[in-house]
């Protein structure tokens, strides 16, 4: 990856060698009024498809038709109802079916405006229509933009669970405008600071110590805090994923408080916890669980816990009892392989997988963030 | 392509070098006793499933689900109705439940045992189930092995057209056992034959000439005749399609007869005519059209008609009117492309693309093949 920085960090471009081709991330205040000029390169005819969270229809997604236009192309506008309940087979079909009947051909590309829904079920969209168009990402939220629009997966979920069906597809540009985050209600930006302290918690010790100094500084939305956060999130995203095509397994340490946090999630019903605080508290119990093994000194856990909680989320919630909650983390590693495997912190800045955890030492964990 | 071919072609391997990685033909008389042992190494776990033309589920289908339990693997296995139907977004969400149910990983490989209906929805299913699983295809008619099952596309039809979800995949392996011919209705091994005589003339001549000599043994099943048969085209298509990668549109050519067959097919409502049929009668129109542009001889028009005639395809039928056949042609066309194209054959083992015809030339090739 290379970086090229304009003067005072006005705009930074992040350049990806995926196959078949490599993509640039643009990361830039006030991006969304470029994005014609950075979407109509990839549109033969003069059509395209905006994608849009429906709660930001009316704000960004003016904003983001308009330069589309102001361009010269014609965006066939859908919008998508926020939540999880929006990545689905029908709202990808129905999205099929509006390209169709506006005559969207194969040189059409296809915007996702919004979060990680938004961006993971118009990819997916992208990804199958007449066997895949040109995908230009604009993620909306911190979340989308340091974890799911970096890494190309794409995908919905069913009934049986999350992202069970999609497709690996790279977009052909990715284009951040951290001034969205500005009208990001305060909960969801911190739910995006739990994957961020989670790429500092499992190899950027330098990334945690600035986290920790800088977080007032991020969370009042401080210009040069705030591209820098993005910039060091995306690049450690981007490099853990392309280590892992050479290098198998170096992926599973973003799931890193993952596996509590699906199961917390699939108990409580999907919607009562953001995914963020879900992480947020499994990294906690993570840490705790490294902590009764022996592997970590406990000032890890401590010194993780006053982050997540200056990151403004909580360290403890109303949970399932843990027969309930260690049922919903069996079942969400019976899709990925054949025993539980815990990404767990020796120290602030390395992850190692183990697997070897008796049932005991996994009730205590989620005893240790029990309210 | 490698070739190499076991003494009296009893046994033939095609190699191909496919991103992201390769794959091998085999081409094998009893192929179907061999699947387990061709489907083992990429399955991790114990499991697989097994996709399956309703029409031959109680026979090749009993073979192939033997062969996998004998090599010790546990087939989860789906029917399939046949016909283009099946080709949907249901049926594909419906593979992914019973996959789901039944606790398919990321390991365990999909084999589709069928025509082109089975294994482009099955193919379409393994690409996007858990972001894609190894993919095994077992093409059961000799329009699947010469034509769909070489080149990784993979899809589903939707009300507005044919094709028009889907993705790029290439399988790991292709078992292609032309011992299932024996059970193939005639009518079926005629349509598939139209791809044949449609690669001879495109860019064969040799092939051409051969299969006007060996018409009789190919269609009395004479086993080398057919092994010929299928390793000549398996190859055209195979070479087509990776010089398309290098030079765009060569690919095209391989819709020779193709405009004219799928307005035949949209205006009689799909199924009255085989593909194979509509094509052996586009491939008509389209010589016509081609004499008539001063482009071609008479003559090419003739072979070809001899050529159809003999490998018991249609060479006249009731057809719409021509304004009907237009409207439908130009529907076609607005998915792909800006204006008609056709793509013409100035002499047998050649083609050329033309988009400078006038209506009146496209419905004198219509009349042409009138009945």
């Amino acid at each position: 990856m290379d970086m090229s920085e304009a003067a005072s960090a006005r705009r930074i471009e992040l350049q990806f060698d995926t196959e078949p081709r490599g993509y640039t991330i643009s990361l830039q205040p006030g991006g969304i009024e470029e994005l014609g000029h950075i979407v109509y390169p990839y549109a033969r005819g003069g059509k395209c498809a905006l994608v849009v969270d429906a709660a930001i229809r009316g704000g960004h997604g003016r904003r983001a038709e308009a330069a589309l236009r102001d361009a010269g192309l014609e965006p066939v506008v859908s919008e998508l109802p926020s939540g999880e309940s929006s990545k689905s087979l029908a709202r990808v079909e129905a999205l099929y079916h509006r390209w169709l009947e506006n005559g969207l051909e194969r040189g059409a590309p296809v915007v996702a405006l919004g979060g990680g829904v938004t961006g993971d079920a118009a990819g997916f969209a992208a990804a199958t229509y007449l066997r895949g168009v040109p995908f230009v990402q604009c993620p909306t939220t911190l979340l989308a933009m340091v974890d799911s629009s970096v890494g190309g997966k794409v995908g919905v979920n069913v009934p049986e669970g999350k992202n069970l069906i999609g497709a690996f597809y790279q977009p052909r540009a990715v284009v951040m405008d951290p001034e969205v985050l500005r009208t990001l209600p305060s909960r969801e930006l911190s739910a995006g600071l739990a994957e961020c302290i989670k790429h500092g918690t499992i190899r950027d010790p330098e990334l945690f110590a600035w986290m920790s100094d800088a977080m007032h500084a991020i969370r009042s939305l401080d210009a040069v805090a705030v591209m820098e956060l993005v910039e060091r999130n995306v690049a450690i995203k981007a490099a853990v994923v392309r280590e892992d095509e050479r290098e198998a397994g170096v992926r599973a340490h973003l799931n890193f408080g993952h596996t509590f946090a699906h199961a917390i999630e699939a108990t409580s019903g999907y919607g009562v916890h953001l995914h963020g605080e879900a992480v947020g508290l499994g990294m906690l119990a993570a840490a705790q669980l490294a902590a009764d093994l022996g592997m970590a000194d406990v000032e890890v856990r401590r010194r993780l816990e006053e982050m997540v909680a200056a990151a403004g989320l909580p360290v403890r919630a109303e949970l399932a009892g843990c027969e309930s909650l260690r049922a919903a983390m069996a079942l969400d590693k019976k899709v990925v392989g054949s025993r539980i495997r815990f990404v767990l912190v020796p120290r602030i800045g390395s992850a190692e997988i183990r697997d070897d955890v008796s049932e005991a030492q996994i009730d205590a964990a989620w005893d240790s963030i029990r309210s």
